[in-house]
């Protein structure tokens, strides 16, 4: 099946079916973080370095990186984090605005094949934002949505997406570089929302055949004990052909939903990550210090 | 689409499409349970009345009994544990044994509809269990496997799974009446065994229309943290179509993964029962004292 490969300058990630689940780092972004937006405008880049790191070594594959703070330069700005965030880590990024100048920005300063992130389904987007994939050779995040809005049916969705992969091919991108987010919708707003997506990603993967990926956190807002709801939500997606999530992997029920399920669709072979991970280490101790016992 | 109704003397429950998952206790069962099977060869069933007690009040909606104890008289305790369990609490139950005798006197000293568990696809089962369950106005769990074993091909197991549907309607056992079990194997031995089920319980739902059920904890068996792997086998496959399992729901991980995917597949309306589970007890007290302050 189709596999999107991207890379920094020294690290390749591939998503892919039949494959671990690649987790993007969601957390560079001062969308509704009122004190990374004011420290990032004002040139303080310690926040976006330390979440960077906290998020690589929580297990983060790839990272996403926004810039989006109103009233700023946002061009200035994303190709900053670009850079500093390259320099602290060696995994792919996603470089997300909504703003081309900015997204070029991004790609000028960026080492390595990124994740454009993103185009629409809209006419004016699609066709400023492919000629800057494809000139760079990059893969890039199509949401399906386009100048009617987002559709609650997810077949008028799924033939926004179709419209975009096959807008991409006329730009010479392959459909394996085109990763699909369906969008995801508050449960607590639309009770519909969780099985729209499932629906709209087993179709994308069964007829499309392309990666996806989605904007996880955001099926939770506003409801209690979230970070469970988050992880059960990407399990189930997983479970319908979802390969990659932008979201928090600092939150361990969103990764441990993540890890269990990889186990469960058998792409963490011999249960290897996970006993990894979880191996517990107080066991390990006694166990290593009954070692010392008997040798002493 | 179907739905299987259960009932013990005073409370219905309904396994069925588009409603909340169907938690059966899987605790009273003395498998691997050596002081619960001490205890109840000889006589003593305090341990049986805790264990339903708990697990209702940890949110069972069914209870498993099962009394299957080596050189010990089946048929009487398991009677015995039935008529105990109904005295202590009003949901329906489900009768678990492989002797017929034993199915024989649980039926018998049963008020309400029982769920009984199971039939397999041997012919010998067949023609002994389902007559019993026509007789009684039972609903069956069905189990796919038959003189051949456990088939690893999920194809073949449908296959079985469609024969004994058919022959139960040869007794005049309603599809509605017979919810089956795809058997779950544990995923540290058999890496595509949580795909085997996703694939079986989608055919099942789509294909026959029927209610599943399974014994939950076996996918986790000998794995570190195993409570979060199955409750995350849970969420994927009520993602796939799976309308209750026999389980444990006083593991939170368990339960949590239950009602976060009812919650998803949209069959918590407004997130109701999520709320109320999750509502931090804590900011409710404060809450509360604020009142009281204010009034104060």
């Amino acid at each position: 099946m189709t596999d999107t490969v991207v890379s920094s300058a020294t690290k390749e990630v591939v998503i892919g079916f039949n494959r671990p689940f690649v987790m993007i780092g969601e957390r560079i972004n001062p969308t509704g973080r009122r004190l990374l937006a004011e420290e990032m405008r004002d040139g303080d880049f310690s926040r976006v370095e330390a979440d960077a790191l906290a998020q690589t070594t929580a297990g983060a594959h790839m990272l996403d990186v926004n810039a989006g703070i109103p009233l700023a330069d946002e061009p200035a700005l994303l190709a900053q984090a670009v850079k500093l965030v390259q320099s602290v880590t060696d995994v792919p990024l996603s470089i997300d605005s909504s703003i081309v100048e900015a997204l070029e920005a991004g790609i000028a300063v960026y080492e390595g094949k990124p994740l454009i992130n993103s185009v629409t389904g809209e006419e004016e987007v699609l066709e400023r934002v492919l000629p800057l994939v494809a000139r760079h050779g990059a893969a890039v995040v199509a949401i399906s949505n386009d100048e009617t809005g987002i559709s609650e049916d997810p077949d008028v969705r799924f033939e926004v997406a179709r419209k975009i992969v096959n807008r991409a091919a006329d730009h010479g991108i392959p459909a394996c570089d085109v990763v699909v987010d369906p969008l995801v919708m508050p449960i607590g707003a639309m009770g519909t929302a969780g099985r729209q997506v499932f629906q709209l990603v087993r179709r994308l993967s069964a007829e499309l055949g392309v990666n996806t990926t989605c904007g996880a956190s955001n099926v939770s807002f506003g409801l209690p004990a979230r970070h469970m709801i988050t992880g059960t939500f990407l399990s189930m997606a997983m479970g319908a052909g979802l390969t990659s999530a932008i979201m928090n992997p600092m939150h361990p029920e969103v990764k441990n939903a993540v890890m269990a399920a990889d186990v469960l669709a058998g792409n963490d072979r011999d249960c290897a990550a996970w006993i990894a991970e979880h191996r517990d280490p107080e066991t390990v101790g006694l166990r290593r210090r009954g070692g010392r016992r008997r040798s002493a």
